[in-house]
């Protein structure tokens, strides 16, 4: 291979970066249920204190803990019950003052002149009013000050978020109920090859079915990204171009696959160059696999053109090393976390090209990384392996027992 | 805490695990690209062999190792180009014999009487049909064999997985498009209590908003379940046997939080009484957060309830640990991955509780841990933390620099 017109990985991302403010992502503001899974376009800042008030956090007794003393089972202090306070409700008429006490359910808010709450476990009824409690408090105990768990002003999540089930709750706790997300981009996704036809056909001499679409398709809707179009084409140039020249209009990224190796029939640099603007950008990158990767760019559609390689386990890995890191990038998600793991074998690289190699992992303090082989054009390793590992162009392999980060699967 | 009425979080699921023969997963039958992130509901094994014929992995010339000897670019074999496969088309009249070659593109068929493929880098043509090549083969080099891939009669999916891009690649490579996956359980959440406004509102005195409606059902879509219904109520009987009457219609599970705690107006269990022809299964879990919580189920609909604790950390992690793991037994799913982190500082058990402790992580060869700590009712935290690790009912905590077992938020 000749080394001195390919990119690597971070050259071909950095060139494509240039582009990007055409394909920054755009933002909309959605409801609480639609943000579940979204990546949150803006910082967020409450502008409320939360709780609002002071709210006691068990059932029990609001007091003021210098009126109980040393209170025991033995010699419980007496308290008179001076009301309750009720849930949703204005609580403010009631207070407690010398030698009284309000009854406050969980998150209700403490009267004036409490400074604690004892739970009923530790109090018992006599009468109408009076009350028996045999356990001292100290000030602040079962309390949840004003602002405590948020204060007005703080910062409760980050731009890049993606929205957990427990954000979505703090979106709700703190009123904010339009929320900025990121607009996924819309992908058009294209197969090209005279040996593929659609999944549901039985291939005939010669033939394939399609299976990176579908891979592609599918990673990208994993990651939240829109499939506006997914094809499979035969190599022919007209209906490719005519193809390409109607996404441009929809779509945000067109992702081709197949006919970008040297073979006779590969048209895909030509047809990025006879549709794109601006052309090819990367013709080849330096990865293992992936190497045979074109990308281009068209200024006046705003439109990302990526031609990943034919094999699907190469075409899925150079997808997700440049587009997904790409879109990750642009919408501030931070880092995918990694796991460390012990490579059982030595494992080469491949000299001046990033290399990327499958593993299966096996549970142990330290997790064990078996790496899967497998020849160019296979797809079943993909599925087996739980993730990967890269080695960057300069390194020259790890040994059995090395520590290696694993990307897991998403 | 009397600890003798609680059932442990195990008692717990086993307890409801008897009556989920009544509400198992159906499965139902999904196109390729609504099977994506969907969990496959049968093992699937391909009929076919993948490849289904002898490919090319690269575009080259099929020979005869045996005619190439020790080529090499001093003594190059001259060889006769017999024809070329074209991609997709029958090549079975094609063959390489004695002295001759065939041009094959990657992914074309293997012509008879050759064994392997010669890259076209190692490759020269002189005059029309002549090849000069420069390398020796060796048998099978640069050819997949026919079920290399994937054997007819091969497992290629697991019962259980959810499905990933590659799986869907495979799918569409063995040409299942028919996908068998489990029907999600339809939930109801209702929040109760009469202190709940909707997010969208300003609380007034001794009003906060709802919290856990939004939690429970974002956690929920964010594991593939749907949610038919949610709502905030008040304390009122007949407001909420209402509500609960109508989901038992059309829901799997009815999770009701608040009002599970001995206070005044807790009146989830007699509402499950009142609702669930098999009453109150669980009342009360030893597990800190967590103890408020409830179980129920209805036979005659098919239901099960469960009430869950009204502080929203609470809610989730008991969610979390009862109902999403019931529905991840149920469906097969291999247990999750956890990563194994070093906790940086001691901490306490609450004896005879499971406990639960949020961590956030920070990097390194062995990842750090460092507990969160919050008072019940405080949701920020859990935002804040990566995830949580556990210390089972007879565990006296954890001491700093002990390794534990992280289970990262989905």
């Amino acid at each position: 291979m000749n080394l001195l017109n390919v990119d690597t990985i971070s050259e071909t991302t950095d060139k494509l970066k240039k582009y990007c403010p055409f394909i920054s992502p755009k933002t909309e503001c959605v409801g609480l249920m639609q943000a579940v899974g979204r990546i949150l376009a803006s910082d967020l800042v409450s502008s409320e204190n939360i709780p609002p008030y002071r709210r006691s956090t068990v059932d029990g007794y609001a007091v003021s803990s210098s009126q109980l003393g040393a209170a025991s089972d033995m010699l419980p202090t007496f308290l008179n019950v001076a009301g309750e306070v009720l849930l949703g409700e204005d609580s403010s008429g009631l207070s407690v003052g010398s030698g009284t006490c309000v009854y406050t359910p969980t998150g209700g808010e403490i009267p004036d002149g409490a400074d604690s709450v004892v739970m009923v476990e530790y109090c018992e009824s006599f009468g109408d009013n009076m009350l028996a409690v045999s356990r001292p408090s100290s000030p602040g105990e079962n309390i949840v000050q004003p602002g405590e768990d948020i204060k007005s002003g703080e910062l409760i999540l980050r731009k890049g978020r993606i929205l957990h089930a427990q954000d979505i709750g703090i979106l709700a706790a703190a009123g904010i109920t339009s929320v900025p997300v990121f607009v996924p981009w819309s992908l058009t996704v294209i197969s090209t090859g005279d040996e593929l036809i659609p999944p549901e056909e039985v291939p005939g001499p010669g033939q394939i079915r399609d299976i990176n679409s579908y891979t592609i398709a599918a990673r990208s809707i994993r990651e939240g990204l829109r499939v506006s179009r997914m094809t499979a084409l035969k190599d022919d140039w007209e209906t490719i171009l005519k193809t390409l020249e109607d996404a441009k209009a929809d779509s945000d990224i067109i992702v081709m696959s197949g006919g970008s190796s040297k073979g006779k029939k590969d048209m895909s640099s030509a047809l990025i160059k006879a549709a794109a603007d601006c052309g090819v950008i990367t013709h080849g990158v330096a990865a293992k696999p992936g190497k045979p990767t074109i990308t281009g760019f068209d200024k006046k559609s705003r439109t990302m053109f990526i031609g990943l390689p034919g094999h699907p386990a190469a075409a899925l890995m150079i997808f997700e090393q440049i587009l997904i890191r790409i879109w990750r990038d642009l919408t501030s998600q931070s880092e995918e976390s990694t796991i460390q793991a012990r490579i059982t074998s030595n494992v080469g690289s491949a000299p001046g090209r990033r290399t990327f190699q499958l593993v299966s992992l096996t549970k142990s303090d330290v997790p064990e990384a078996m790496p899967l082989f497998a020849k160019s054009g296979m797809i079943l390793p993909m599925s087996q392996a739980d993730g990967y590992f890269e080695m960057s162009e300069n390194q020259e392999g790890v040994r059995a027992g090395d520590l290696v980060e694993i990307h897991l699967w998403k």
